[in-house]
């Protein structure tokens, strides 16, 4: 049995092993900071694709491929795929994983998905249920600007605290044995909301769910924030990871020195127009199953704490008056 | 440790318990076969709210909250709610549970999301990470209509084989100890793709991956047809229903004695103009969590297969031309 620590907390006893991921990008991305830790970029977005919906699920079927490639597991092998996306009911994972002939767990957590997915993984390696797992989400800026703003031929101007979604996915196979970085605590989201409404603002709804979490996950293990070599926040952005540090402080919690964002992290500032920052799934997705995985096995990294934020909203909501919920799930990662 | 068994099923080595549930249906489900079996019916589909969404997390809402006002368990003590519906981004779920406080797992099977629910809700208690969980899901017939197919002030035309959205909501408090039915085993879905594109003709595309499940569930289990006293899919409706025993006897399963669905079996096709039946989410959700729940309380059924199914597509899939997917997950319960 794993060790349920204080209220949203488990420590795994047998922590699942990340054995390899994957991440696959495009254009923006293969410009961007963090290019060099990419499986895959493939700068034509429409991927030889007719929609940027189908062109999404093949960013994640191949993302999928490429880790369990990596990993040097067979197909028949792994127990479940767990993902999920930003997709009207979720299609591009279900487009993405059909061939594969695996059993599949669909789940939506917004951009927190990657951590979502990865504790749903985890818990079913841990009980014992399946062997292999894989963990994974995508994004596209163009489906996601479509279904959740405007088409991109409507020229819509951007915000400055708009966010840039991120075209592509991230993919992890665990597994109960084997050799690389172990997931060993997980903290569950819980949903914020503080009343933000501003569609274009998703940072600002997001922070106080990631802190939220943070608060708890640091209660329940006992943990201070300088036992992680970095604490990584999913896409909260410029205007976002701001508010975090001051919110974190006002909880006791100095996010100053070992903390950052992946929507910071990924693109370019000055040389990219992304505003305030990324987001999207495959945000969280891709820094985390390219660049941090990367700089763990390295050794750069011995100990993160990984943790995806998500804005639980739809255009229809918005559209209706109703505040951006918001939820964030934390991964502890070690090598 | 679970016990894994073949490919895909599991058989809990601690058998979580269903300590409660509940169900809340509106005006079709109140002049419906099961109507008795409701534990709330609010004749107003729109229940006083200003959307229909609003409405349909008003449903989830109070199943959830019957349903744990009636396993007596304190709030704080919830471990997490394992929930997911048919809107965009799942928002049913998340306003739905917000005020709640508790953690949130969203999953997306569409309408097997009861299963899925159940599925991975019964794996974190098997695992030591909860006490108790919820698990739940919705549909609303206004919603749903409005969002994949017309407004309803459009008036359309509904086809022969098109199936009628319950309106409502099932949950579940799920716990490792205590006394109720148990959950036994899990067999966890597959994709299947059969080519179907008619979106009028849901029972069809997920016939398929109904058998497919049933037929791994025995493979894996040993178990024969006749040790369930009922079998039950989710909403495959009176056309799917007949498509599966068809494809059950084809692949040696004999489910002309002991099978049905919950798409059949809770309106009354001579009085209600429901045409090829039920469907939703809370198709096989209030039907499980009321009707079913209590034959197995009152010792009618002892041990049932219950296997939701579900549609994995869009609006923009099917008018982009894809297939319909199906899945279908089951769970084996017990007195």
């Amino acid at each position: 049995m794993d060790q349920r620590l204080g209220v949203r907390t488990v420590a795994f006893s047998n922590p699942p092993v990340i054995l390899e991921s994957a991440a696959t990008g495009s254009k923006k991305e293969s410009e961007g900071k963090l290019a060099a830790d990419f499986d895959l970029l493939v700068p034509d977005p429409l991927w030889e694709e007719k929609s940027w919906e189908t062109a999404e699920s093949k960013f994640l079927k191949h993302a999928i491929s490429i880790a369990v490639e990596k990993a040097g597991i067979e197909w028949s092998k792994i127990g479940c795929i767990v993902s999920g996306d930003l997709m009207n009911q979720c299609t591009s994972t279900a487009f993405a994983i059909k061939d594969f002939h695996r059993p599949l767990l669909g789940v939506y957590g917004a951009c927190s998905t990657m951590a979502e997915s990865m504790i749903v993984a985890a818990n079913f390696i841990s009980s014992g249920w399946v062997e292999y797992a894989v963990a994974a989400t995508s994004s596209h800026f163009c489906s996601a600007e479509k279904q959740f703003r405007t088409p991109l031929e409507y020229g819509g101007q951007r915000t400055p605290t708009a966010q840039w979604t991120v075209t592509g996915s991230g993919a992890a196979v665990l597994s109960a044995i084997g050799t690389g970085p172990k997931i060993t605590h997980a903290t569950l989201g819980k949903i914020v909301d503080r009343g933000v409404t501003d569609a274009n603002n998703m940072g600002a709804a997001m922070a106080p769910a990631f802190v939220d979490t943070m608060v708890n996950h640091f209660k329940d293990t006992g943990r201070s924030v300088l036992d992680y070599d970095l604490i990584v926040s999913g896409d909260l952005g410029f205007v976002g990871r701001e508010l975090a540090v001051r919110l974190a402080a006002e909880n006791g919690l100095d996010f100053s020195v070992n903390y950052d964002d992946c929507g910071c992290m990924i693109f370019d500032r000055v040389k990219q127009d992304v505003h305030a920052g990324a987001s999207g799934c495959a945000c969280a997705g891709t820094v985390f199953c390219g660049h941090l995985m990367k700089r763990i096995r390295r050794g750069e990294l011995k100990r993160i704490l990984f943790a995806p934020t998500g804005a639980l909203m739809s255009p229809t909501t918005c559209m209706q008056g109703e505040s951006i919920l918001g939820i964030s799930y934390a991964v502890s990662i070690e090598q």
